[in-house]
């Protein structure tokens, strides 16, 4: 199957090549001004009802390419609000036990798997083998060796496989990417990327006190996987490799002594660590589940480019050298839907920025961080 | 000679432990509530007439405790400038070649060194030899080896040797201390810390323009003794030191690839590091000449601190879990000479976290920072 370069993806989605300063060319589905879509809609279930799931579901709300079409729920009383709201058929309701049924249900073209990291490999290899297209949620899975069962998975079926990363399709984060590997500032020497959210009573942490549910998944290994690392940490990972065009080859980390060792018993609760590039280029990242931080930094030969909030759901502001990044919000999950609905819909192969492949090299660079923090030693990152 | 503990300095400058939430009180060359001083003041001259000189010379002139008496300089014109402003009589006006004869002088009490780093050891040890105290700027020096043969000088002539570590006496990062060191928050288990100016001009770093000197001794391994970390990233280990009173065992760097090789042809651009503190807290420290960069972050067991600008000249502004840090904006030049005027003038010793034992403290991690950075490898600092 033949893979799009990065470059004629952007040139598919309508994404300019131009010059620093100029103005970036907008995809169709952030402008609103290509002619509405009246085809088929590609048939899309969710496969878990958590929270990210319902700001997925606004997001199939306003896809001119895919649908809500389907629900996995292991909560009869939650995928019933859900029917009612979304006026989805009996039919295409699933529950964990009998979802591999799915395979019968011509109604469903995509699973989105929104379930916790650790169950992203199981429910992705079933909707594989029922014959659906998958999109799963970052991170891709727990493990490298998951990630792989899940890459041959797909491939055995003959579906395509995706990882839900939105920012690839927001236009603050293609300019980024632009500025980075056109070198419109020269060649990016430095990055900071940095994510993380207070998530729990800072007042109280000595007690264990989390805001909202105490028994979040996150914080369990086995569901997972890992901490903030995994959970927004993958998104500084993200950023240094899209904005660098290039791949880490070695690392050290750092973990955080916990504020509550009762919370953060299995997962660590706050990680840094240094990405070393082939060049000596270095990206020094942040993640925490105890404090609030949100910013993109690179400084390149000739200039530098920034974002605070910038690795969140935003809004995005930021400034370049030679100016701001001033882009339309937009529905980041809908712009991801259109763009991954349309290219199946048109039975293309999806980039291979967004890939399982794509989501295999982050997993592969995390586990060599949480080895470096581990062994407390730089780590090379293993080929693939 | 007794030297007082940390907080009896504080208690003897008039800052109070108190509680979180507490008002600091501020020493009284801060707030000027205090009776005015009319008995001798200490007679300085400052070595070298560079760009701090003239923001030391603006210290002196409200200064209390001290006075500009006297100047050394390699150039007659600059001299002549300095002596008509500052009516200094043309006794007390020396050259590099004749500065030794400050000896017979006694109308110098103290000889405050604003040379380039690599001469700091080299005027030190003269002024000590001609029996004057000393205060030399940070960096102390450029070496391990040098800031030891200054503290056996100073010693052996009977003079006290401060370095010029202005934040010690600004209100902020008092309190920072405080907030730290007295577990305000509980245990502090992360820092971050980061200084850096863009020193020259972006938009031609490729065709080597500095931005006003470009023989700027600070390019210079000889004069400078290392880049930005010598001259900046010193208030990063520094903040990191005494924000947690703990001494740092163990670190990682990673210099940044510069965007000019003909400006930084001898000293670094950027470099980042990691400090392990010995209960595995972090500070993660950034500091450049390519990029303005000037913040203070520290998050402990109950709540977060930090400062946006941080560690430069300030005004610094910053904000805790419970309250923002809002002090009154202080000339920190002539707080830091008063502190230091005061003692000396009273025959009494400097506090240890000035003195030349301090500066040694950290031009020695800074040394093991440098190693790490050249060996890629973490580094074990070496005892003293």
């Amino acid at each position: 199957m033949k893979q799009l370069s990065r470059r004629s993806f952007l040139q598919q989605v309508g994404v300019g090549a131009g010059v620093a300063g100029a103005s970036l060319v907008l995809p169709s589905f952030v402008t609103g001004q290509s002619q509405k879509y009246f085809g088929k809609k590609l048939n899309v279930a969710l496969c878990g009802l958590g929270n990210y799931a319902s700001i997925l579901a606004e997001g199939l709300e306003v896809s001119q390419y895919c649908r809500l079409a389907g629900i996995v729920s292991g909560h009869a009383d939650k995928a019933a609000t859900w029917q009612k709201r979304y006026n989805i058929p009996d039919k295409n309701i699933y529950n964990y036990e009998n979802f591999e049924t799915i395979a019968d249900n011509k109604d469903i073209d995509l699973v989105y798997i929104v379930l916790p990291n650790g169950l992203h490999k199981e429910f992705t290899i079933k909707a594989a083998r029922a014959g659906k297209h998958v999109i799963t949620e970052k991170p891709m899975a727990t493990s490298v060796k998951d990630c792989k069962e899940m890459i041959d998975a797909c491939k055995k079926a003959g579906v395509q496989l995706a990882v839900g990363y939105r920012l690839h399709f927001e236009p603050t984060h293609q300019e980024l990417k632009r500025l980075g590997q056109e070198k419109v500032f020269g060649q990016v020497r430095f990055i900071e990327a940095a994510l993380g959210y207070e998530t729990y009573d800072a007042a109280k942490a000595n007690i264990g006190y989390r805001k909202g549910d105490p028994d979040d998944w996150r914080l369990s290994k086995q569901l997972a996987g890992g901490g903030p690392l995994m959970d927004l940490g993958i998104y500084c990972v993200q950023s240094c490799r899209y904005v660098l065009g290039q791949e880490p080859i070695a690392v050290t980390a750092q973990i955080i002594p916990t504020r509550s060792p009762k919370l953060f018993s299995e997962v660590e609760e706050s990680i840094i660590w240094q990405l070393e590039f082939g060049n000596g280029v270095v990206g020094n990242c942040t993640t925490s589940y105890g404090f609030n931080v949100d910013r993109f930094f690179a400084t390149a030969d000739g200039g530098q480019f920034e974002l605070s909030p910038g690795l969140s759901y935003g809004p995005f502001k930021g400034k370049t050298t030679t100016g701001i990044l001033d882009f339309p919000v937009i529905n980041q999950q809908a712009a991801q839907l259109d763009a991954i609905g349309k290219l199946i819909l048109e039975n293309k192969p999806l980039p291979s920025h967004i890939t399982g492949e794509e989501g295999l090299k982050d997993i592969n660079i995390i586990e060599s961080i949480y080895k470096a923090a581990e062994t407390k030693q730089k780590v090379l990152i293993p080929a693939l």
